[in-house]
């Protein structure tokens, strides 16, 4: 799929095992209306400072990812290393360092092996270079096992308009911001400030309502640039096409988040959690998110277990208000729960067989009123014992 | 240890697989000072709402407890199966039926077995039934590996007294309350009132410290009876026996809490994790959880990786006011962090040394002001999938 205006080069710079994408750049022809939405994370990444920075103005041209090390908790050196790999692609490709930002995600706490970038960088302009879309969403790739890669068409004004995005996950996942890393581009003229707002209510609505291990990390970051090369007329808040182009990037960045969970570390399920009926949709949210995040939970997915008594332990203490005895569950459409007690008869023998599907959905209501919410989740599993056991070795 | 005035019988009542005590009565001689703390989950076990409306007197002569079966969400039912357990208690000591407080663990949502607690009453109150305080701490065991128990001998007015605990943990382990139950008993003569807070501060440091998995369990119960039969002047708050007294119930809970986590789940390191240098106590506490409720934390501990990265992440994400740059790291007395950036030399492989001892602290100075905590946890293991994936089958 092209998107006008718009090129993607990708190589092994040696960062990661040999094989391996672990170096990309997005540059767009034209400057970008830019919008990111960043980690809630205390502990900020060099690259997320920096892009922080640059993003705030709104514009950018490019946008550099290196995987395989982080550079985080790498101080005043991870700062200047930052900088540095901006300024390789902003002399490489023409354009001004400040509209250059810079991503990283890998191990936290090593500095950022530059003289390997300083030798990869010129391969990013070669004929060698991979330059599809896949290619950078490998290029992000760390404990994932799949690339992510999600494309839509859109139109706006009769112009059809293209919007591709990539996403890496797989470990430290959990909202504010949920992904490490999600780049999005289109070609469609867009209000920049329009942008902004559009792109966090989106984030909100997809990476923000997943978990995979409640761990938020250092270096989340979200980016998306449009170029305006479809050509169509600038899409402005509150208009019909507006309400189109806000579909297509929740469709997108939705599709994105889902296949952040299904490629959760070791994760054997895919678990959507309904939780209907709250006071409110913050109740409901957090109501969800603490079935999301147990432990317990998890481990009964793991073992195909219908184990409803710790959902609703879980909900019991996720915060929001709940009334035990009004609290039904279900496991896909088998009714397990009702009134807060067990129903008996075949529920348990046909919820272990919901439980034992791939793909399934808890849905709690809780009787009060009409807040909800939906997370997807993974469960916990050996592999993810393993995976992160022996992360580094 | 004779604890004057008390005695204990367990027995075997088939709710847990054959040759497992799994019903246990404490029975006081005379009407005893009681205080209690609950759990702080909304959905709270028949049992648990029972015994907090009859510890709220501050009195009682006697405590049932089952495992094998939590009694949890199983409404109506549930309590009055409760209510008939005190009750049989009741009449075979010959104690009033609101003097008598229930506890349960086990599995959620099932009916209490009934048949069996009125086969096993008798039993208890038979020469055949296993009658120390050991008995009474392996009869409340579920995925427990070793009974916990801690005794100590404290002196009032020149009279000395006894102080027994037990506890059962293993999962479903996290503050607030964090043992799902706990039962102390002490010949001394406290004053009521003054016994209820200095109970509660008691266990805000001990059981509020320690998390395994960071759920809480609907069935939380820490009780402690004070009968007087040992003869001391009654302990007044303020005095110097009430800070001796103080001192013998702290040591005796953070025993029982220390051994809870030792014997969590899948559990194969103890650490201690203490924060410095925070803004205030609880900034310093929020950002100890945070660290001993990761899961990237826990897998690196059985991994016995030096991972200091995802530590510094997990503060970053606690909640606790920091400066990045600011933060310090040790593991034992291995510096690994300074000013936010790892020290280089010999210390990842000295880290890492301190990482393949079974037990060992980790200190996190954040270098603002004087808020400290510590808090105790355990790693994630293989171990606690399989126990939690398989629990009910």
């Amino acid at each position: 799929m092209e998107i006008k205006g718009f090129t993607f080069s990708a190589v092994e710079a040696a960062i990661k095992k040999p094989g391996r994408l672990d170096l990309a750049v997005v540059i767009s022809e034209l400057p970008a209306a830019t919008a990111a939405v960043y980690t809630t994370n205390l502990v900020k990444a060099a690259p997320v400072l920096l892009s922080m920075e640059r993003s705030a103005k709104g514009v950018s041209r490019a946008l550099v990812v290196n995987s395989g090390n982080a550079n985080a908790c790498t101080g005043s050196q991870g700062l200047s290393d930052a900088l540095e790999t901006t300024r390789l692609i902003a002399e490489r490709a023409g354009v001004a360092e400040d509209l250059v930002l810079v991503a990283s995600t890998g191990v936290i706490g090593k500095p950022l092996p530059m003289e390997k970038i300083r030798g990869a960088v010129p391969g990013l302009f070669a004929p060698s270079a991979v330059t599809d879309l896949d290619g950078l969403a490998r290029s992000i790739m760390t404990t994932d096992t799949f690339p992510k890669v999600k494309t839509c068409i859109g139109e706006a004004g009769g112009i059809s308009y293209s919007l591709a995005g990539v996403a890496k996950g797989a470990g430290m996942i959990m909202p504010n911001m949920a992904t490490m890393l999600s780049f999005l581009v289109t070609d469609a003229a867009v209000d920049p400030e329009y942008l902004s707002t559009v792109f966090r209510d989106a984030v909100d609505a997809s990476f923000n309502i997943i978990s995979i291990d409640g761990d938020t990390s250092t270096n989340d970051m979200a980016v998306i640039m449009a170029n305006g090369m479809a050509g169509n007329p600038t899409i402005q808040r509150g208009t019909p096409e507006a309400a189109r182009f806000e579909a297509h990037l929740q469709e997108t960045l939705l599709s994105l988040a889902c296949q952040i969970v299904r490629d959760g570390e070791g994760a054997t399920k895919f678990v959507e959690i309904r939780v209907t009926g709250a006071y409110s949709n913050s109740d409901a949210k957090k109501a969800a998110m603490a079935v999301a995040n147990s432990l317990l939970v998890k481990t009964a997915f793991f073992g195909q277990d219908a184990n409803w008594g710790r959902i609703i332990a879980a909900v019991g203490y996720s915060g929001a208000e709940i009334d035990q005895e009004l609290i039904s569950l279900s496991f896909d459409d088998v009714l397990m729960v009702c009134n807060g007690v067990f129903v008996g008869g075949d529920a348990e023998e046909k919820g272990s067989e919901v439980l034992r599907k791939s793909e399934f959905s808890v849905t709690i209501d809780l009787a009060l009123a009409e807040g909800r919410a939906t997370v997807y989740t993974s469960d916990l599993s050996h592999d993810y014992v393993s995976i992160n056991a022996d992360y580094r070795t």
